[in-house]
């Protein structure tokens, strides 16, 4: 079936209404061109506000091949409404398969991208992995996701990161928005519309107190549930403890929970072990980037029958004894791949890609001056772009006063208190 | 096209497992079966859960005909599914016209239903204007909403009322749980599925201070949002106050706004002079019965071209000034009409509909003796379903003892003190 | 040592300008004086508010009498400075004995008050038993408390009731702001200044989940704590599973706990069994009238030496085993009795105490055509208190269009969605 | 008049027992002495926890001289029972004058400390301006607060820090508990006592959002204020306004709240233009280091009369045209300087002491290699405070599997995926 190209449309004007950020920067780079030139690589989940980064790039005058970064997340009439575009070219499609997946992407790779945009590095990895040929003119990358950044220390620390990436996931503007607020309300509402149940009352199990696990235990707590924290870092837990949340290890966990969200970046957080000690009923969803979180392998090992899907979204497995686990969209991303997912808010990816962007033209600049490895974004990037998200907000800040700024440049006793 | 039968069994089975409150009264009832040999008219949006509620009325004896309260809340696969059960004959379909729903109404009138289980009031008010034949062998009624229960005393007062009614919303038991917390949590997360927009951070109004109005304002700010009340009723004015929300007159809020959600149970809440008022990109939904409380007349009235759809479910008005202003459904329940609706969490309506059965019950049993008028639901049957849903979730209380009761009974300070 | 009149008046002066709605009463009932001629008993915790309240009665014309309504709660000095007022006597001292209480409260009923402002109906319940000949001239009386009206109630059980009261605590203008928000504060900021502890990442259980266990549990919560709720009553178990409480009996709370807070209104709520299954250091206080939710007795019973204190305000009892229980004021009022306590806040007062006179002057007015026995009050007295109140903070009301007002009395289909 | 030693002494066993990583360190470091023979200064505010602190230090080895650091947060009681006990020698009074403070502050010095444990960088600083003949034997120091870490990066700027300093406050084991927490509560608590106000439905406004700044406003939020914060950075504007607070400069602000609290760390940050546009009643409070944030001076300058005391611990300034403005404590810490204060709660300064006395221990071991300047704690020392501290609440952590520790070395898709 065609792409319905007029719906892709449709969506992505409502994106760009509510992304005042990227509507700034097109105008503003739309000037200056910073990118003029440059072939970029963009990957990630397509759907309409990747669409507005898509344009915004360029309209900084880049040439951007853009492709999906997981198999279930691209959206076909989005993917049709960019290609129509000038100076925009991509390899997309909903529901591929990991080979498809693989095909597109090599299929990007084919445009000899100088400079990616990725996401959890899956297209830098395949770069560099099975294309290195192009590295000699590869200029460097910028990663969003917390999976990425580790994926690209990982390939540092085995001497395959040969040029500047930066670690735009660990920027404030970047995880403290995106992670706590982007993730947390978006996996708890697919979560909720997919399964219809309520969590007002329920006993929830989150897997990790990162940004992503902070933003969805503060939320549901927020909502009426109950929340234990599971952990393997003792300030992450002490963090937990003093907001108010239930500390306990996994294998406790498992038989407390009623919900489960794996949010730590990790594999086998949810095991063999865990699913044997869990009740009848136990629902089992994953809001970190690969799928290999909750130990799905496992599960169909300890099944006396093939899985079948309960609910669009949600499949059975039922035990010996009888329990039924219900795992939902095959562990995968759970505000992605739901039936009813869009993925994180518009104002959120607003912010986001803004940050990728302006860091990307920053990247380019001075990549020259850079060792290769991965780099923390300059802290004055974060705060230009926290400045331009005010300004849509219409909020104002104080200003230093001379004799404040004096103030915290004084030590001395009569410095201060004579002051 | 044919009804996905098939799913809709599916729907139903899920639902099914999440309703234990009605696995218990499906046990207890199909053994004493007090419904036996009573035409049961139940109107209400047909979803799975209605159609739990429906088996477990079949369940307890009766014979069961089934309509939608609503022209968008149908789903035709819960339908079909139902229809093939014994004992059970349904008239809804999704995406009727008004019309339509009138003729599905009458149809299911034309069962002769001795009783009903009704939702706004819809089926009763139709039987008693437009059926008044079937007056004479009519047993009574339960409602379940806050706008049927307003609407059965304007009745009351108007001498339209020949028969006792239940006033089954008005129990604790429903409308402290229901109205808050199924409302509250359905509300917020069809609205942001359909908007694909974050909460926190945004400026939200939520139009009366009701349980709606309260759960949708509080779950609201505790995913980020800056909410403010506005009311006509002083004490709940002050009850929004004192939880720290702003209260401030609609026309105020109007100004002050970026989502608006209604929840009065009275129509033209939001009206030309508010639309007036609002910034650009303000988004209208109802969360009230009839879609009546935002004056969409009045919003086309002011507008320079007919709507047009800015994303499913959201029509956007545009103001000679440029202004857009987005409606949400057609100001229809955010929660059912919506591209993702599904109504209640199944929890909530476990027990809501566990009120309307287990008060059904009761009434038959009584009706004889009562006057007729709209009655309220005696304590002690809100006090069983309480301890129904208590053992389904395995809660313990603690018990009097007896100096405790003798406690209770005291009053002289000799008695007290000395005790 | 003679009390410090100076501070009192201060105290007063303080009071006053935080009492907003007294002042306007104040005004209004300083000219129209509808308590004239009338002796009124006063019984409080006399402190700076009560003060207030004292003032605006006699404003209102009253000869006023008051005394205190529990050993430890009046302040001298605010005491002296009530005294040197006219129209004011006052009989009562902080740290008094229960005779030594009996004795004040007897001197106040040498006053023969026609009429009584109470606390816990201890005024009046000695009136009743202890001086029955003023009977005759009795007007009526108004009471404040959950306790208080639990024992009028009892009292009019047992025909010892001979003339009408108004529960003014049952009004939603005092119990669901001076209990859920006055005790909730209030019993909080005093255990944590008493104690010196933190209450973020403690397990604290709540005894009772009406307004002043609501409002206690749900501020602990927030600032951090994890909050068990134990409960005699199937709904109020629900509200707070709903609400994301943890629910449980007594006994598994007391393994589970911390911190321990009883709002029952009932006796020996944690008693022997309990104190055996506390973990070493549990700290125990009582947030109800009476000093009798915490059974002492028995604990003082399972001490291996005598209780001595560990802190001003607390007092540690040795068990056998060598785990040590810390019983906060002897279990009197947390927010009343604490070193540090200065009772309810003084806007949670004001509003109080205006219901209170508000009432009062609605009672004397209409006593005659009123049987004896607990009435409530009318909602239209709690509604105009709740009027003055808005109007002192400015905040503004929406009001019902004609149109609005018709809709409510509609309840045909022709008329609500033609309409 | 003296002192009450056993008063001290019962503080400090209440202390004790609350304080369980200080056990635990006693017992550890009570055998390893680590700091044997070396002569320690403490500066802080010298009540129960700082005497454990003290107490734990001289276990540890040390010979410890303590000092206050500040005039009116010292207990006496809790001065004269360490001073009775070996290894410490204390010179701390409270309500002294700043002339008094440096008096005492150099008797402490005379004892030629070689390693300081500093609050605010107080006693360095005066040793830097004021003893320098001491700088040649001596060997680092540890600084626990914010103000006192941009202290000691100015003097590090102006070439006036001749050793190691550890910057434990910037720790998350410091920074996000006693700021958040500690700070949050404490002031809190003491702010509503010293006023009997209520926090709920007030309009509160919250000067700087670090670590302090977010636990004064989400606490006083949850609470049932509404909070306004001021921000000059734009990262922690952001950060306000997505968790739901209203984000102003402090000039509107001024015309909008009713409370005031400022954690700045800056000076006037409240100030004669502020003053002119608040409303009549405005309270005034800060909870930073030093007493300069908000302008007292300039309060005094347009006041018609001198401050008289409203009740104890309020001053009232009286400005022309009527306004009354509240200043709380003279602007000086509202948790340390109120009639009420205690502190910080026992288990925060636990926490936040054994920090210090753990970064001690480690910074006195490697000096030697270390470079004068604002050195971090290195990672290991927190997370070992963090470890002990979760010992002590018998919370259980997670631990990596081997093919988990992998995964995070993991790069290549199909080590990731085939994994």
């Amino acid at each position: 079936m065609a792409a319905d190209i007029e719906q892709g449309r449709q969506k992505l004007a409502w994106a760009r209404e509510h992304m005042p950020v990227h509507a700034a920067l097109r105008e503003r780079l739309g000037r200056s061109r910073p990118l003029a030139g440059i072939t970029l690589g963009v990957c990630s989940h397509v759907e309409a506000k990747t669409g507005v980064f898509v344009e915004t790039l360029a309209a900084a005058g880049a040439e951007v091949v853009f492709t999906g970064s997981e198999p279930g997340s691209s959206q076909d009439d989005v993917v049709a409404a960019l290609n129509e575009q000038d100076g925009i070219t991509g390899y997309a499609r909903r529901g591929v398969s990991e080979e498809e997946l693989e095909a597109l992407h090599l299929q990007a790779l084919d445009h000899a991208p100088r400079f990616i945009l990725d996401d959890a590095a899956e297209l830098t990895a395949r770069l560099v992995h099975q294309r290195p040929a192009l590295l000699d003119d590869f200029i460097g990358m910028c990663e969003q996701t917390t999976t990425g950044v580790q994926r690209l220390q990982a390939m540092a620390r085995a001497d395959a990161l040969p040029f500047p990436a930066y670690a735009v996931n660990n920027t404030p503007m970047k995880h403290e928005f995106d992670n706590i607020h982007g993730t947390g309300e978006s996996s708890l509402t697919n979560l909720l519309l997919t399964t219809n149940l309520l969590l007002a009352g329920k006993k929830v199990v989150v897997a990790g107190f990162g940004d992503c696990g902070l933003g969805i235990a503060g939320k549901a707590r927020a909502l009426g549930a109950r929340v234990a924290i599971t952990e393997i870092e003792p300030r992450q837990a002490l963090r937990a403890h003093m907001a108010g949340f239930e500390v306990m290890p996994m294998l406790e966990a498992a038989a407390w929970g009623e919900i489960f969200i794996t949010t730590t970046g990790n594999r086998d957080v949810i095991r063999a072990e865990h699913f044997e000690a869990m009740a009848d009923g136990a629902l089992l969803a994953n809001a970190g980037h690969f799928n290999v979180e909750i130990d799905a392998e496992a599960l169909a090992g300890l099944s006396v029958e093939p899985p079948h899907e309960a609910r669009p979204g949600i499949m059975e497995y039922r035990l010996a004894d009888g329990r039924r686990l219900h795992l939902v969209c095959e562990g995968r991303l759970v505000n992605l791949a739901t039936p009813t997912a869009m993925g994180h808010p518009a104002e959120v990816m607003d912010q986001t890609f803004a940050m990728q962007i302006v860091a990307a033209c920053h990247l380019v600049e001075r990549a020259a001056g850079l060792e290769p490895g991965v780099h923390p974004v300059p802290d004055q990037v974060d705060r230009e772009v926290a400045e331009l998200k005010l300004e849509t907000l219409g909020i104002g800040l104080d200003t230093l006063t001379e004799s404040q700024q004096r103030f915290l440049d004084a030590w001395r006793d009569d410095q201060i208190k004579g002051a």
